[in-house]
């Protein structure tokens, strides 16, 4: 049995397969997770998978739905790495791993070579942790308070074997950074997705994956629209919480 | 008069108010042109304007429709700048100038300091002209043998003013040489499009805009989709055909 706190609530996802606790209070996953989990490559029957900044474990949850093979989730905030566990638990997923780790520290311990890293990491760049009027958990979830988008990038770059992909999902103000720093760190953009609100709109989300050591080719896929004129999900967004 | 050559057609676009001297043996504009010239941000009543690479002239022809500055042409094949002129001519536009020469000499010998650059430059990198079983004027305007794309980016840099607008339409393929290499020389990218030949397929083409000496800050304009199911132009794209 799994224990739920008073602010915590079970979401229930994937054609009511997986199981993901949630707390408004402090962290809800959200359709990045979704689009993110969905977008990237990953090995069927086995592999190392790793998700950097993985908050609640959504990515690692639902990237239980598409493959096999092992995945390690590593988030600094304890309360979120607590619910992550939980959910695991209660999904009875032994081959995922959540860590309570700083990923600057990962950084430094990590032995491992994984074949797929993921991070939905902090959109916002910030210098000021007082500068925030929202709690603690949130802007630590959004703001680039304890790594950089710059670390990100290279502790999935180091984690990576060569062929390995990364994969990321950000805001489209951040692109160009994103994409140098991949080549800084030898993540060769290969696929690029951009997800809009609506048709006729700019787009608020771009995925991109890359390999490690990989040579330039890069795939521009097809856009991803998530509301019709209705203001509901799309045919294809909707699929995706549903599962495949 | 204008005197049209055994091979030359003339070709009505834009409400048949605009027309272009045309010829498949030597160089036809496309699509790309006329996304582009639709695609850049122009000064409405006055400015000076500069495409290079010009070809028959279909880009300066065709921002004719949208502003009223002047708006000079370089190109390299006095073919293509002979047909332009007679273009030029039969139009009555003489606030367009084209001027046959290599972009390399005109980046020597340019004063003029401009508000828009465009370009829609040769797509394929080259490094041996005789590697190409087409005919040269072809050859000449789509691989990369008179000037490379960092040629034409360096370029477009130097002939701005601060604050002033270069466009350029190219491959997927080369999207992060063209975005790092207008970064390295102060253009930096603010609008990009990708267009998609049908809904569902990966973009064959990218349009982007940067401002020289302009801050980061990236929009993602909404997809262009060039044919429908039916293999019709879409709306959109009849549009620009059509005018404004």
């Amino acid at each position: 049995m799994v224990e739920l706190f008073e602010d915590e609530r079970i979401d229930y996802i994937i054609k009511d397969k997986l199981k993901i606790i949630q707390s408004p209070s402090v962290f809800t996953f959200s359709l990045d997770a979704v689009l993110l989990a969905n977008f990237v490559y990953v090995p069927i029957q086995k592999g190392k998978l790793l998700d950097l900044c993985t908050g609640t474990g959504a990515v690692p949850l639902l990237l239980t739905t598409r493959t096999k093979g092992n995945i390690t989730g590593v988030e600094i905030q304890g309360r979120l790495v607590d619910m992550a566990k939980r959910s695991v638990t209660l999904n009875q997923l032994d081959r995922v791993h959540v860590e309570e780790m700083n990923i600057l520290d990962f950084e430094k311990m990590n032995k491992v070579q994984y074949d797929v890293v993921t991070c939905n990491p902090p959109y916002f760049a910030s210098k000021n942790p007082n500068d925030h009027n929202e709690n603690k958990h949130l802007a630590i979830a959004r703001h680039e308070l304890f790594c950089t988008l710059e670390d990100v990038i290279r502790i999935a770059g180091k984690s990576l074997r060569q062929g390995g992909k990364a994969a990321f999902v950000h805001r489209p103000e951040r692109l160009m950074d994103l994409l140098s720093l991949m080549r800084t760190y030898c993540l060769e953009p290969k696929r690029l997705q951009f997800v809009y609100p609506k048709k006729g709109r700019d787009a608020n989300m771009v995925l991109v994956e890359g390999t490690k050591g990989g040579k330039p080719d890069l795939r521009l896929l097809p856009p991803v629209i998530v509301y019709n004129d209705q203001n509901h999900y799309t045919e294809e967004v909707r699929r995706l919480y549903e599962g495949h």
